[in-house]
């Protein structure tokens, strides 16, 4: 059994490489790695039935404590939230590699064209309605620097360990080390219930996900804009249609992301030491905000990279010629803080 | 490839038969079958290589696509989205079975303590404190009514055809002739853009996963009330816990629903004959909105057959000897509306 | 002191009826009218002083405690929830009523234009792309369908009282009483911590948000439609410009309900036999939920009964003289549905 | 007519100071002053009668365009939404500070606790069910770990003027300067329709009502706490009662946040240079999101400094004597924090 999104409608919501870095074995392997930072094997999720693992997973609440029994030392005080907590960032830090290699790639597409149509008259639009004439370039260094942004808070979110014990009690140094061998940071204190850092995370990957919306949603109501992929989007019934696929891909991954992120807040109300159901509901939740928003990058990063311009047309909307000079100045700008 | 909650955490987010009725294969059956009853092929899902079908799907921001080069007849007049929606209500009809199964099963578990205990004292409680005592059973028929409601406007929501063709023009006959053939309903016009039915079957089951999650908040608070799953619930680092595995999993599964019927109402602002990627967001998140209620419906089933009450601990902690006549009468009048 | 969206924003977010009805003056007097039913003395809101009262509340969580210091007599076993829960349906049914009627309102105005334009050939579009002409009627015909069903579902549902006493046990008797004197139904039991009703009250204006989102969101994307109001929605800046004040404003009231929506959805999670904060929760999100919807739909009647149609750029626009009679047809029939 | 949550529920949703910071006066003095940074006369919004204002705002979807109308000279190239975005963000400038206050003052009192029950045993619980003992001090510092963080992020934030004309092209040494006299940050880009900013802070305050949500909701199920303010959260009913009616509200206001939140993400997908309904509907929303969740920082200061600690109920309910050398070591590490 597999749930959809998956397979079927793997093509549009978890293109990229993102899903495969918060795939069950990816997150198998984090916890197998969490076991080894803590001086346990060092294991391979290749080696795990997880079909059978999952189902025990079932009868706890928790898939640490059946990969506990099978392949764990006894792990000296770690328990299973510290595993699975820490194994989240492990998998979070890992899936963000694509995510921000793709939404970087998207926001240096948008910074080719700003630089390149600095000088493309196009009609500006406001409430839908055409207002005067700005550049096309312009319209592209607002894209870039809205993706520039929540890819740079992602880039420095401090993902850390999770090594508190039972009740948060655990010596800091055995945090420090794990954190040391994983590339994770160092916590003030254990976060079993103070869920302050998924929340952040998720919040990011929402602001990620609401700019390549935006952009996508340009792209969708510019007609002198085109995706020029070969044999992409060509309509089953109109021959003469030719369809925005990956700005509506874009669309369809961001549209689910707000939801998502409010179930992230919600569930910060944690009780006492080990949260009843909110925490259980992070897993899933994580993993598809990863995935959605991964999937949103690729196909902004595909969509701007293969952006057809109709210069003519877009010159004959803008209606007359502008004075733009005052826009590629503030291309320039933009376009320094971009690449710095 | 696969994503998460799929094996490793489908324990807990898709237990129960509702997951293998919103699968991949599922989904591709569906489609197969609006085709047959639109006189094409009977044909098996087994037959199709899904995952290729998913690669290609991407290519048109639409699974039924590659499906139609690939399987299906001319489908005189159908378009994709005519396929898609249809097989969308098919799939729900399909998987509300077992969900409406599992929660009918909990309201039934729920009306046998509401009849057994409508003599047990228990302390009732609000904003958390102590207040008077009320029955155990009491409480118990409040969470059998609470789960009758949605499962019953569940039961009775219209679930319909899609036959309109590419802007809603096509003869209403084929919808109905297609309706009968699949037991779905026939449709005012053409649906392409009015979402109201997609969206009120997401706000249906967001209701019945906040019933469920009513009755698990309950458990878990409840020191009286224990999950008699035997070997269930054992804690991995001490012994004299005992978890409620069953009303945990309800919770981290209900507690992902609202945030997904947001996503639909949201994505009801669908422009002209199709959206571009509003409808294409509803796909994944229908999907699991079926998957994560159908998972709370079986965890409530299995927490409510196996609830384990010590009378005793409820009396002490009543603290008197209440007169329980009033309760018993209302206990009766809600039975008699369960039964109905 | 005063929040914002009361006078600065009220008129894009509170516009018509429906503010005055859910306003700190229709909740006191349903309150008072409550108290009524119970057997106390009729008194009017006007006469309290709600900022008072609203101080006062907050000492208790609750305005029920102070102004049943000051002006019930003893409710002979109603607690602070029946008032509150039952004042809170009595709101409802009150502010349903302006609602409805725009809601009404506004879907004559889409059948007037169906009726009108059953002839007149527009382009439509999937993915916001040119396809195939249809006509303009059908696309109205749509909107008014859309419509029609959440505002029926609304008509229908049964705002029940709620008299249990402190922990649900009160002679129903009572509760069919208070029902008969306000108009209201009986439920089965106390609904204390079933919050099915609030909650599908909450869902079915999420939906109809949603339809008359997608109308406005169809009219700021068609040049060939105007909102024909003398005097509005001239730009301040640019003389040509003529903006869809109207329709903007149904968007950005709708956009605001499903985040509404998963609240009343996520706060169904209630404790025991009264929650500690869900509930309290509660009363501003339906108060906002109800506002918000009332001036979508509002805005809407207001849009369709002012939108003029350009039907030469519709033509233009459609590029052939299709063959309508289908939609025709398709359009009687939904018309039929709608004069029920 | 006044929106309820204002006068009537207001002492439970909008205590403290932020609720006038984001009030109807506070907006319009925003807009005024950034008239005046613009080289406009220096105003007061008291001569403003904002009810006329409103009602004039709905003939334009914007407050500006009356406002400006009457009491703003021409500004210069400086559009409505100029001067909406840059008055947005200096009314939350504003509304930080006495919310970050009451939130600074609740991490203060958790550090507090933290310091003086270093030594307390309380049971540690997980799922709530009785793990091992804990101190009740680390339990606090993680409360107020959880509080800094987000209140940390949201001083930090670089709240920015909007100063890009019609279509972005505005001369930026104009917004440096409006910057410079208004105390904002300069932005990169003209930001019409990227809303990283607003979305920002709308997370930021999720995130920080989420941790405030977590230390109300263990203030609920302990029983060993009490809320010390003399007359307050007596049961109307039962006298026996004592109900945590500061952690009830900073329960009420923080459950409505996420919601809130997910509206914020949804709506960056803003259209070209000015959206059509997503903008406008951030006004209200901001709105919201700034008054509960400064209504939520008032209530958890006030629950904090007055919290009363049964020491002797911890300790009995601990069951043991636990050694607490570790726990205390941690909490002077989180406090070294806290004070930096």
């Amino acid at each position: 059994m597999s749930s959809a999104g998956d397979r079927l409608f793997g093509g549009i919501y978890a293109r990229g490489r993102v899903a495969a870095a918060v795939s069950d074995e990816a997150w198998v392997q984090a916890m197998l790695d969490v076991e080894a930072a803590l001086g346990g094997e060092a294991l391979a999720a290749v080696d795990v039935e997880i079909a059978q693992l999952g189902r025990e997973a079932a009868e706890h609440a928790s898939p640490v404590v059946p990969l506990a029994e099978r392949f764990l030392a006894t792990h000296a005080g770690a328990t299973s939230q510290d595993i699975l907590d820490t194994a989240m960032m492990l998998v979070a830090k890992r899936a963000l590699v694509p995510l921000l290699d793709d939404a970087g790639a998207a926001a240096d597409a948008a910074a080719v064209l700003a630089e390149r149509h600095r000088s493309t008259p196009v009609m500006g639009r406001t409430l839908l309605q055409p207002a005067i004439p700005t550049s096309f370039g312009l319209r592209a260094a607002g894209w870039m620097t809205a993706i520039d942004e929540p890819r740079r808070a992602l880039g420095e979110l401090p993902l850390a360990v999770q090594m508190g014990g039972p009740v948060g009690h655990r010596d800091p140094a055995v945090a420090a080390d794990v954190a040391r061998r994983l590339g994770l940071a160092v916590p003030v204190i254990a976060w079993h219930t103070d869920r302050g850092l998924p929340a952040r995370l998720a919040a990011f990957l929402g602001v990620l996900a609401g700019a390549l919306a935006k952009v996508a949603r340009d792209v969708t109501l510019s007609p002198e804009l085109r995706e020029g992929v070969p044999g992409r989007g060509a309509s089953s019934a109109l021959a003469h249609k030719h369809n925005p696929v990956a700005a509506v891909s874009v669309l369809a991954c961001a549209k689910r992301v707000p939801g998502l992120v409010a179930t992230m807040l919600a569930c910060m109300e944690q009780e006492h030491e080990r949260a009843a159901g909110a925490w259980q509901a992070e897993w899933g939740t994580t993993t598809e905000l990863l995935a959605l928003t991964g999937s949103a990058a690729a196909w902004a990063r595909d969509m701007l990279e293969h952006l057809e311009v109709d210069e003519d047309a877009m010159r004959a909307g803008a209606g007359q010629d502008p004075d733009l000079g005052a826009s590629s100045a503030l291309i320039d700008r933009a376009l320094e803080v971009h690449r710095r």
